[in-house]
């Protein structure tokens, strides 16, 4: 007898027979006792077909527009789920942001919730109508519809969930839950049962793409018991949860992330004083540039430093040409790249408290004759760079070594 | 300087580039000094293509969604349209239904418009700013999204330019005017310049699918000035006004209107006793078929009646099943029809003075040894039910007949 919001993204409503699967699943947890709120994302390929049409005619300045457009994507899918339903005999009924409201700030394209009322939610409840709300919009102060970003449908199923203080939020994707690391790449990869907030913003970030971080964070900071299933098959899925609530002891390591697309960039011989690290990373970041990791260490002859960031591989060829210049400047010396790298990356909140989670990792790589190029570390996480030839081996090797093929891992 | 309302169809923002020849429309009168507020209706295809979504999800059965689901198609073309005019350095701002509102009765699938609060928009058109409103929606009392059937963004834009006491409804659609008669037909047919409401809802209704007729009588109703034009090419179309409007003298015959697809059924020997009209049409109405024509005579044998309808040919061979079970159960003779005729229509306003125009139309017909089969007449117009063989030399000879190939018609 719980309260669930179920969130069922682009593929999951994709086509008219999903809709229909979606309808039979309310209908299942809603024979099985339980209350249904349902948050939709637009049919697959919709909002991208909308935004080209959009952009096409200028949309890039016209963000309030823009946002119009894009919304009526969730606004047909709300309501193509809550004729489904009907069609099963449940009572239903789609609710667009403006009518709840779901009120955001004005930031059109990148809106962020302010507040959900949940009054008409509750009563349709009460009146056992299963609410079908369009993700991924909210209400401006001035009464204009905006949009939340990639990522959007979740959020707003996220914030609905704790505004309604719901027992789950249920986001059906099209994979089963969240793994040790990629299946494709180590066959004895397990899904997890349970990771935290933490973690997953870690492995999402990673790339990892089950959730958008954005909603993982909102997630942890309200407590919403998160839970990723699949779309396609019935099954327990992976439960995202406050640490505090793990009843078991925490595994030293959860999984194992990695991502192919890195690209490393080094300034040698850089002069050893302050404003240095700005002044060869402000002008990347004035272009659009993401920068990843960032390492610095004193060379050899004292005095100079040597400076290393990574970014992503389509940003490769510009990202040089800027710091060259930057580079110039500083009168430091050589900058040399190097785009065939990969990263990987080790989480689990257990290694907090155990410090020999990085030695047990640089051991078991160095055994498979694997050099690392550049280590970063946080609280939760380990990366190295690697030469992106090593990357299957790496992440199959320290699968191993922290034994994460078994359910209860190794200490 | 005057304030005007343009509403363009779904072929009129069909695509990207129709939707920026409406943009460019819009910035020239902008730049002739008039205000000017916009209606459109869904990109052409979107809203059977949303509508087919539903109906095959059971959206019969969900009016209310059906609703919201449509509505999506106005919301996006509403929203390409100001994407485009601001893509031409004009400030523009879509509106939907909800957002001004036009209010409407609850009536899913079919509401009628009861109020529309014009702050917004005068506010928007004060500041220089282009009002783009999504037609054929509105907001019932209890928030729902509601629509208004079909042809509903042409009542849109007649209701707002009633509101706002706008100075003309300029409806730009495919063809570029009101003619005689189809041109197709008659290759001398001519644009008027001007019809009376009266006389468009005659040749509406016969089959001149240019404007509504829902939104015709509106227009009548609260005296709005509708102007009939090429969304493809400039030129000066067809205004629809109040009879008193015409600072001209009316000519006799404005236009022939026809209708091919017809059918007619005949019940002999009927016996004269009160009853007996709705015994025979009332079986017919309640499978939804409609009746047009209804002729009704006494037969030479005194006594009996013959009883003659009219319905599309597509109800044909229904509506005879229905008629002779009726017409078994009443005792009646013999149940005839014949699926082959068409119907011809003479209309206009200044027939009502001139009886000898009906004489001059049957004389017309006589000459071309045309017979004809059935005679309805109103106060405006007179239709005539022929072989349909004879479809388009009767139009021609009544068109020659009236000199409608003359700007000045004949008296």
């Amino acid at each position: 007898m719980a309260l669930l919001v179920h969130k069922y993204g682009g593929t999951s409503v994709g086509s008219l027979e999903r809709i229909e699967a979606v309808s039979a699943r309310v209908a299942r947890h809603r024979a099985e006792g339980h209350r249904v709120v349902v948050v939709v994302s637009a049919m697959s390929g919709e909002t991208n077909r909308l935004q080209a049409l959009g952009l096409d005619l200028g949309g890039q300045g016209a963000p309030r527009e823009m946002d119009v457009l894009l919304a009526s994507g969730e606004q047909a899918s709300a309501a193509l789920t809550a004729i489904a339903l009907k069609g099963l005999g449940i009572q239903a009924q789609s609710f667009l942001a403006d009518q709840l409201p779901i009120r955001t700030d004005s930031a059109h394209t990148r809106a962020r919730i302010e507040h959900i009322a949940t009054e008409a939610l509750f009563e349709a409840l009460d009146a056992g109508v299963v609410p079908v709300v369009a993700g991924f919009q909210g209400l401006a102060g001035d009464g204009s519809i905006t949009t939340l970003g990639r990522g959007g449908s979740d959020t707003t199923a996220v914030a609905l969930a704790a505004a309604l203080k719901a027992d789950e939020c249920q986001i059906y994707t099209d994979v089963d839950g969240v793994y040790t690391t990629d299946p494709r790449v180590v066959s004895s990869a397990r899904r997890l049962p349970r990771v935290t907030f933490e973690e997953m913003l870690e492995m999402a970030s990673l790339g990892s793409k089950v959730l958008h971080p954005r909603s993982v964070e909102f997630a942890g900071k309200y407590g919403v018991p998160v839970r990723v299933l699949s779309s396609f098959e019935e099954g327990p899925g992976t439960l995202i949860t406050l640490e505090e609530d793990g009843s078991m002891e925490q595994p030293l390591v959860s999984g194992i992330a990695f991502t192919r697309d890195e690209a490393k960039i080094s300034v040698r011989a850089v002069p050893d004083v302050p404003g240095v690290a700005s002044s060869l990373l402000g002008p990347v970041s004035a272009c659009g540039i993401e920068v990843d990791m960032i390492v610095q260490n004193l060379a050899n002859d004292g005095g100079q430093n040597d400076f290393t960031f990574t970014v992503k591989r389509g940003d490769y060829d510009r990202a040089l040409a800027v710091v060259q210049e930057a580079a110039d400047a500083l009168g430091a010396g050589p900058v040399v790249g190097d785009a065939k790298i990969v990263k990987v990356s080790v989480v689990g909140v257990g290694m907090r408290s155990h410090a020999g989670v990085a030695t047990q990792m640089f051991a078991a790589l160095a055994k498979e004759n694997i050099n690392i190029q550049m280590i970063s570390t946080s609280e939760i996480k380990i990366s190295v760079v690697l030469d992106e030839k090593y990357l299957e081996l790496a992440v199959r090797t320290i699968h191993d070594t922290f034994g994460l093929e078994r359910p209860e891992g190794v200490v």
